[in-house]
């Protein structure tokens, strides 16, 4: 029977070190050309400028009347309607005095024109004559050509995040294909012998694999498409196979195999196949024993059997990592400050991640509550979590009625009730 | 020459007033089956019960010893260790007194066994001996067979939106299936014969066509793929074709053609395909002319032409639209609170909807800053805007210090920095 080796007491990295050493190492990927429908959440990989000014003319911003201010400067007064000029037309004629246009939003001032009267401030008379009841002032109106964007002119930056109006300006710009940075190819390898696989049959004594489903899930809400590698057993041949397969990626996220016993040939089966290890633990909670490697060419991340705390590190570490490979600017999740209602209990020297539903107080603020289980094996409390807690590790408690940072998680980017206070107060 | 009729002086809706009218007209659309990798961001459409007990029997917790509390009483104690227990073994002996075993975390515990002993609490001595220098309390850092699921126990309701944590429970028991809402089927399409196609040659007196692209983006971040139906020119018979074509889905999102002058032909033509329209007006800006109508099972939303009204009544109106129909409870924007850095005009009686860029204060506390072009034709704001800034209408400004709700876009789910504040002060 071969002895344990004692795990070394040498206490492991700050998440902010861990973030810092791992974000270190990563530039993002190369950049490749996809259609707009395939562009969103992506990062700009190149300098998108204008192709012509826009508005390409001066357009009415209002439908109503095209008009020489001069003519109506004494209201009330009445002018002859001479055409009618909707979005698209070329007006075809110039006004002479007296006259007027009836003209739509967004269609073209015919020559002459310097002023735009909103229909609802005429009133129509017999046949081809409008009356303009009140004063305008010159210029109303009008969004003046090249007002939105100048031909020529830079409207996007490499690395900016693609969102739907990002795809807005891109169509403006008539960028059918647009170059962005690729996504990273992720490969995700559960181990251990106690697993039993989603395909296999049910076996009273095993547990079930969820670490790859969950991580394969995140890693999707990340708008990226992983591969599941599936279990790899306590069996260094099976092993070292599947993590050459892995590493064949840009990412390997592992599951299970972190800890410090007899049993792990994840680390030194890595190290054989050129792997080096940065770390292996983090002081944080969930998540402690985390490993993070780097091959020639790959980026590993050995994360904990927990469900939970596989998912939380996945969070803090894993996560910003695919963003910067990505080449977003915008590694982390949004957090918002909360107010505890009630206390959580930490451990000091270790940042906790505490899972915990949001709600609003009278005044719209924002409380949160912690799960009743922190319990790192329950993955029922990260299912109905809104938020990660950050408990930062300097005191032994979050305490009741402190504000504290909150993660905001996938579900807590939506929320039950709009928040539009038209009839004074809040709609919680 | 026709004469525009003069439209209606009646107010249109308030924005909670048309969502609850939308709202009000919606129900789920049914159940399908889906595989665990179609299912993130839906909605459970049926209730999930666990299929076995987990842990499935009394696992260790951590890497250590499994021992008898009862032996090592009085510390310091030195054991015999008969086994080594790993995560999926069958423990092959009973504990008897004098004994323990080497187990790994989720390794079963051995009968006669009831406390673990941590790795790092015993000190390794010759071969087949431990010793274990401090007390124990009896019970320590056992997981109980079902103290995360119990058989049969209902652990997920119909309704839940589908998260990672949810794809974790399901493959946990093992559902490689799942009933889920179907997603709305979604045609988008332009009007207006000053349109250009993104795939037209250039014309220096034409429009390019964002708004399609726009909605497009806007539809595939609630996880839809919806399809472009193209450009309807101004021609009742090929737009009356168009529209034909998109009420055979389950919305249809019409940008352009809602002004009342006379060219306005989308809604007659809707009302001859059968289309009951509910509202025709709401008063929000960006987005004062909108239109919401239902055929026997379409719902249709007529769109402002203008880029940012388009895209901001979308989020306003038809992203609770979408996600109801979708089965989801959270059917809005999440909004925080944020202090405005300086103040915004509004028109009172009108919601606004106020582009901003979000920042934080030296306390953590974020602050909003409203984009200097709130033009409804300059999609540059939009695309550059981390929020929407609520402006209820009940005052004409939003002042600066003020605390307005902020409905997080896209690109505000992610921030720059990580709010671990294990140093001490944010890292902002």
């Amino acid at each position: 029977m071969k002895i344990a080796t004692e795990p070394p007491k040498t206490p492991g990295l700050s998440v902010s070190e861990a973030q810092a050493c791992i974000l270190g190492k990563i530039i993002p990927l190369d950049a490749e050309e996809v259609g707009l429908g395939e562009a969103l959440g992506r990062a700009l990989a190149e300098e998108v400028c204008a192709n012509r000014d826009l508005p390409p003319y001066d357009v009415s911003a209002m439908d109503g009347y095209a008009t020489r201010a001069a003519d109506i400067g004494e209201a009330p007064k009445t002018l002859q309607i001479i055409e009618d000029i909707k979005a698209g037309d070329t007006p075809r004629f110039s006004l002479q005095p007296g006259q007027c246009a009836r003209i739509m939003t967004g269609a073209p001032l015919p020559p002459g024109a310097d002023t735009i009267v909103r229909l609802e401030d005429t009133r129509p008379l017999e046949h081809d004559k409008v009356e303009f009841p009140i004063p305008v002032k010159p210029g109303t109106d009008i969004r003046q050509r090249g007002e939105s964007m100048r031909e020529g002119e830079v409207v996007l930056q490499p690395g900016e995040e693609i969102t739907p109006g990002t795809i807005g300006v891109l169509a403006t710009v008539k960028r059918a294909k647009v170059k962005v940075v690729r996504k990273p190819r992720v490969a995700i390898l559960s181990n251990g012998d106690e697993l039993e696989a989603l395909d296999e049959p049910f076996d009273p004594r095993k547990i079930p694999d969820s670490n790859s489903y969950a991580l394969m899930a995140q890693t999707q809400a990340l708008g990226i498409e992983p591969i599941l590698l599936g279990i790899a057993r306590d069996n260094p041949e099976e092993l070292a196979s599947f993590l050459r397969q892995g590493l064949e990626y840009d990412v390997l996220l592992i599951s299970g195999g972190t800890s410090v016993g007899v049993h792990d040939h994840v680390r030194p089966t890595l190290a054989a196949l050129g792997v080096t290890i940065h770390f292996w633990r983090v002081e944080m909670r969930p998540g402690h024993p985390v490993a993070f490697g780097t091959s020639d060419h790959a980026l590993v991340f050995c994360l904990p059997g927990n469900p939970v705390s596989s998912m939380v590190c996945f969070e803090q570490l894993v996560l910003p990592a695919l963003r910067r490979l990505m080449g977003h600017r915008r590694l982390f999740r949004r957090a918002i400050p909360v107010r505890l209602a009630k206390a959580v209990k930490t451990k000091q020297g270790r940042a906790e991640f505490v899972r915990a539903t949001l709600s609003r107080d009278a005044s719209g603020a924002y409380v949160a509550t912690p799960a009743a289980s922190q319990s790192s094996g329950n993955i029922l409390s990260m299912t109905h979590a809104d938020v990660l807690l950050v408990a930062p590790g300097r005191h032994n408690a979050l305490n009741m009625d402190e504000t504290a940072q909150a993660q905001l998680l996938e579900s807590a980017i939506w929320q039950s009730t709009p928040d539009t206070e038209l009839d004074g107060g809040f709609l919680l």
